[in-house]
């Protein structure tokens, strides 16, 4: 059975505990959700359908795509459909064999008024729109890497590392100047070593913008690493996988202020890390991490990191809000990215990839705060 | 009064005819909306709320960013609400007086469970979420530009027409042979002439990948412009506003396949922008390229083009459905993007923005199908 077979079972078989006979998933622009390529391997625009009896369908709008990427049985053009979600999502009922009155789950994200057309459409089944549907079930299961994305997070690392090196010695001789230098450096390595993608929009941000958390735009032609402090923020996607670092350079001899940012930025890396392992609440990490800082009379901005996976924000969440109850189970990958901001100082951010093991964590990448002198 | 506070107050009047008393605006990671940027300036994460009495409340996650990039008078930080949709929307219907039993307009991308929970947080209002809101009407806004937004244009499209000269003759001089090296090449250039960030991936296909409509991953180290059809579709987004232009490259004499492909496409490019003129249903002129194409036995297997703006798609729509009902009207800008497809032959696009003028069209780009020969 291919790794995508037994993802889509081990999903029907929570439909099925659930009463629940079909569940929808829709990857369309303004939509993404890349559960259809952690079930398919399609990495396209698509519907899929997966339901409790371990059947599956496919819509894809490319059927060529499809047809060189998708690992599944069962596939029909969108087209057939006539491109409209509510005549596939009929079509489905049909060629799956559902009956009538069974409990049918949408998307989370899907829109109001779409739900009401979904009803419409097929008004003899029972459609539900929860936040405790499918979609959590699939981000509950993406949380947790199975062998075949650990070994694919293991390689993004290693080029992550081996980028953040040569990013290094750039700046160091430099030969990367400017934010420009450093992201398309970035773009070029990362294709060279059989990358997809930059993760996400490479944030390089030279020491007039670093204050902001998420600089815009993500990079210009502005000088990087001058005196103050500079922050790259980057990812590499490697089989859809994307890393998630960010290292700091500091040029010139920081003042006091500067050097007390610095320090706590990488004590809270530091003892985050220490205390990351299984049964450990995510929240408590990110508790600990603001406590490091408070105590200084300093705060952070943002959450302590995020899960990382085919999306760069995924599940499990690892931030302070009281609505977070995440515990940390093996398999987990998440960012631990302590960062503080001034608007007279800069910023400065460390942030690493760290793997949730049986009994502690592994730090998978090496990010670190360059200090230029 | 300021252009920002002109589109609220054009908002605010459609609201008012409507007994709307409220709308919102939101744009978050997942549901992106530049409306925001459009009704204030304010290009990152952040609600908007719009009365209809014309005043306006914006929460935005960085209030640093909103402080030097907003153009609005009443701003209140997101944290202040507790990184809470609902409360904010409790909150901004005291700051804003609006009373009891009003109708309050709800994006129409608003998930399902999401719009139980506003009903939930404020029971004591009207919430409504339909695909002829707000949302409607700001797409219908943004489709017809403003003066601001024409000067914009003139000077995004006069910068994408400089990159594909000089992609051009690098490609002719074999200073920019793999896709890795065009993609790169635009984004440098795009930064050094002032634009923020590419309006969305380029996407430079080699002759053995310009088959497909949308190739993935968007572009790769493999070589560009070798023999057969290579494709290269990009924009550039200046102050906000994206161009979408599509080169296709030929390489050695084209067989009797690839001439007739091309020379429908150049034969649909230029009826079509032809045809566009204002009080013309862009149906029809979709329906026109249809024609074109099925008279030889071929099939475009995507639209013939959309609007563009602070998105790469925007409205008006351009595309042969039934359920497509835009009429071309003056300050409209759109693509128009034939393209034919084949397996072996590859493919070949030719894509320009074109200006919906008083009298006809104006074309912005001058794009190109280059025979190298």
């Amino acid at each position: 059975m291919s790794t995508y077979q037994t993802r889509r079972h081990a999903l029907a078989a929570k439909l099925a505990s659930e009463n629940i006979a079909l569940a929808l998933f829709e990857d369309t622009e303004g939509r993404r959700d890349l559960s259809i390529r952690y079930f398919t391997g399609q990495p396209g625009d698509a519907l899929l359908f997966i339901a409790a009896d371990g059947r599956s369908l496919l819509v894809p709008w490319d059927m060529n795509m499809a047809a060189s990427m998708a690992h599944i049985e069962d596939m029909v053009a969108y087209g057939d459909f006539k491109r409209s979600p509510y005549a596939a999502m009929a079509g489905a009922l049909e060629h799956l064999g559902i009956q009538p009155g069974a409990v049918i789950d949408l998307p989370d994200v899907t829109p109001y008024p779409m739900y009401i057309e979904y009803v419409e459409a097929c008004p003899d089944y029972d459609f539900r729109c929860t936040e405790a549907g499918a979609s959590k079930h699939a981000a509950a299961m993406r949380a947790v890497k199975d062998a075949d994305e650990l070994a694919i997070y293991r390689a993004v690392a290693a080029i992550t590392d081996a980028a953040m090196d040569e990013i290094e010695a750039g700046v160091r001789s430099g030969r990367l100047a400017t934010e420009t230098d450093i992201a398309l450096f970035i773009e070029r390595f990362l294709r060279e070593k059989g990358c997809e993608a930059a993760g996400f929009d490479t944030l390089a941000a030279g020491p007039s913008r670093s204050f902001g958390i998420h600089c815009f735009p993500s990079y210009t032609a502005a000088a990087f690493a001058t005196e103050g402090m500079s922050i790259l923020d980057f990812g590499l996607s490697y089989k859809g996988y994307t890393s998630d670092v960010t290292m700091t350079f500091v040029k010139g001899k920081p003042d006091a202020k500067r050097t007390e940012m610095i320090s706590l930025v990488r004590k809270a890396h530091r003892e985050a890390i220490a205390a990351c392992k299984p049964g450990v609440k995510s929240r408590d990490v990110a508790l600990l991490v603001d406590g490091i800082f408070s105590e200084k009379g300093y705060v952070m901005p943002h959450g302590l990191g995020h899960g990382v996976g085919l999306e760069p924000h995924e599940m499990p969440a690892v931030r302070s809000r009281e609505d977070n109850e995440w515990v940390l189970t093996p398999g987990h990958i998440i960012t631990i990215e302590p960062g503080l901001y001034d608007t007279v100082a800069g910023g400065v951010r460390l942030e690493d990839d760290v793997l949730i093991t049986e009994t502690g964590a592994t730090v998978l990448t090496h990010s670190r705060i360059v200090e230029l002198g």
